[in-house]
């Protein structure tokens, strides 16, 4: 090996999930063991840090202080919603070099991925030598190549576990249920809340998602239907759902307001939740009607974390470093399922995984558009490990007296 | 001891909790030790499944099936929304009488107690010798004479690791983030955001109670204070926020939909926040502002116990059998608070319980009106029990070198 010896500079881009610091951990513990590695610096706030030479040293961080912070939600270093384009990575890679960094980390989804791609772009034409790895994370489990996204497993978990409580209080107190739930163009989330049945009748009695075209005459049915069928409906909705010519059904009641990346805004309101319910009221004369819209506490929430999670986002840290590190290579870490259930670790290149995000393949979508398939269930189990075990009362009823007389 | 020999009923009635089960499990369990105790029967969906006779056999039900039901959240037994009168009360009775029931227990809030207080009565003026026992529980922890209700340390613990959490990913992402949280009238469930606190900048920043008329002017002022403040804004709210003449604020904007106690709805809808965030935009011109409304997560979340609530849930539920049948009692079972911190139960009459409810004392809230006080703290730290902990990152700043140059 004949790397130079330099700087790593680690950063965390886009909306945080429960484990992204287990990654940031990974890349940090790991790259301090490698000789060929002066200092580990964390950029504040993703790319925009990097801009203002916003540093952390990280060689002096304390092991009880990164494994501390690995347990901890949400991006340690904090993030940006920054989407740079050539200009702006010039800068970054004019950063880099003025600070002898030779190693780049950024964990991100497909636009992290995209900075990556151009970063990389810009430092080999310009000779200098800087490995360039982008570090999967994402909760809506959209990213290219990889079986799965480091971040999906523990929202998926705290989806199940929610509808699995939801579920429960609606079988008390009967009546339509709905949520809604994250991911803009991938139903995973969503379909992640039929993880939370166990009984036959558990609910969610109806997923939809952002896949398959939302017609509001075949929800109210569907609902119909089932409140017939179980006295009761629970609902998962993605956040976004799209009309049959693709337009968001939520555009039509946020007022249309645009992110920094000129994405209609979904979450953090709960308009769609509410329409849903009004059309449900409306239209069905069922009387009890309610929608919770599950917000930012899908990926932030302290306190729910798969465990297999939290060891695969720490895994591809890990797996970073001596991909970039120990063999001189530029990539996206990415995941490969085998058997039933390991994981192999390889490198993806990063124009595979920039830009373009996955949908739900249609073998876990059911023929109806209304809910996942056994293929989704054997493909996600893994993904959420153990969730609290829940029971029904198992005893005989008793015979009536006053009733039977009358 | 002089009691006929007769059956048990139980029932639990209201919002499910999380730990609502540990008590009828209490009552199930400690029942069935007693030798003057025929059958042990549970009502299904309260008092309207004993007007229908509709009864589980309770003495047949294993103990595995009854510790795995004490550990799922909401109603096992399911509940009801009824609020039964003197009438309903009569049947009720008439029902108990068919079936030798001699002890009554009924978990459920001040609507609860109320209806043990009637059934008592009635069975008093009958001249039938029952015991009837109020079981408190409810996630607003509004009863009075009580100390605290159990359910809700478990709700206060989701809320305060909701906060935590959102407040990372706030800080991950800075704007203004408001929640709003369950509390019609008392606004304990919403001063428990502040629990999640552990940085001094950490959030909640602000917290707004029923307990103080909301001005939208104030409220204003205070988030661009503390935005200015901190960058960035999180916001705690109680659902039950009303004007300076005691209108919910809510019912502006939700088409004052009412439930079957007459209430206005306030649960299952997205209205109050999305109003307030749009408040906020509009007067303050900051960009990043999001809403969310918890919902029933806070009451039925699958995996989010305090240890203490439902060791607290199981003994009253327990406690209610000893009173009740051990000693020929009847009441509402109530919790005493001794030293820092044990706990004492005591049995305090049914119309000192029945009907009314309590708010959060002045010594709770801060002179503001917009925060909680240390009071509060050390009265709701012991209720939740351990959260997770969490951690930033502890290290040095790195120089920054083209700045400087510039």
């Amino acid at each position: 090996m004949s790397e130079p010896i330099g700087n790593v500079l680690v950063a965390q881009g886009g909306g945080p999930t429960a484990v992204i610091n287990q990654s940031f951990v990974g890349v940090v513990h790991e790259a301090r063991k490698f000789a060929q590695v002066g200092r580990v610096y964390g950029a504040a706030h993703g790319v925009s840090g990097i801009l203002n030479e916003d540093f952390y040293d990280l060689t002096e961080a304390t092991t009880p202080n990164l494994e501390a912070v690995a347990n901890t939600p949400s991006s340690g270093l904090r993030s940006t919603r920054d989407k740079p384009d050539v200009e702006y990575c010039r800068e970054i890679f004019k950063v880099c070099q003025a600070h002898n960094v030779r190693y780049f980390f950024y964990i991100g989804g497909n636009d992290s991925a995209d900075t990556c791609r151009i970063v990389h772009e810009e430092s080999s034409k310009a000779g200098y030598a800087m490995r360039v790895i982008h570090v999967p994370k994402t909760v809506d489990n959209d990213l290219k190549v990889t079986d799965h996204c480091p971040g999906f497993g523990s929202a998926a978990k705290f989806v199940a576990q929610a509808f699995a409580g939801v579920n429960l209080d609606n079988r008390a107190i009967p009546g339509v249920y709905l949520a809604v739930v994250m991911g803009r163009h991938a139903g995973f989330l969503t379909a992640a809340s039929a993880l939370g049945r166990q009984y036959p009748d558990d609910g969610p009695h109806l997923i939809y998602l952002p896949e398959r075209p939302f017609e509001k005459k075949r929800f109210v049915a569907d609902v119909k239907k089932m409140y017939e069928k179980h006295g009761r409906c629970v609902i998962a909705v993605s956040e976004g759902i799209v009309d049959s010519k693709g337009k968001a059904i939520a555009a039509q009641f946020t007022g249309g307001e645009r992110d920094s990346h000129g994405n209609v805004q979904l979450s953090g309101t709960g308009a769609l939740g509410d329409c849903l319910a009004t059309w449900v009221k409306e239209e069905t004369g069922i009387g009890r009607v309610r929608a919770d819209t599950f917000g930012y506490l899908q990926r932030s929430f302290l306190g729910c974390v798969s465990e297999v999670d939290a060891r695969e986002a720490r895994e591809v840290g890990e797996r970073a470093v001596h991909f970039a590190v120990g063999h001189n290579l530029d990539g996206s870490v990415a995941m490969k399922r085998v058997g039933d259930y390991a994981i192999e670790y390889f490198l993806a290149r990063l124009d595979q995984v920039a830009r373009h995000s996955t949908e739900m393949p249609a073998k876990f979508i059911n023929k109806d558009g209304n809910d996942v398939t056994e293929a989704f269930i054997k493909y996600a189990r893994p993904l959420i490990g153990e969730i609290p075990h829940f029971e029904r009362i198992s005893a005989p009823k008793v015979k009536k007296i006053l009733i039977r007389k009358k």
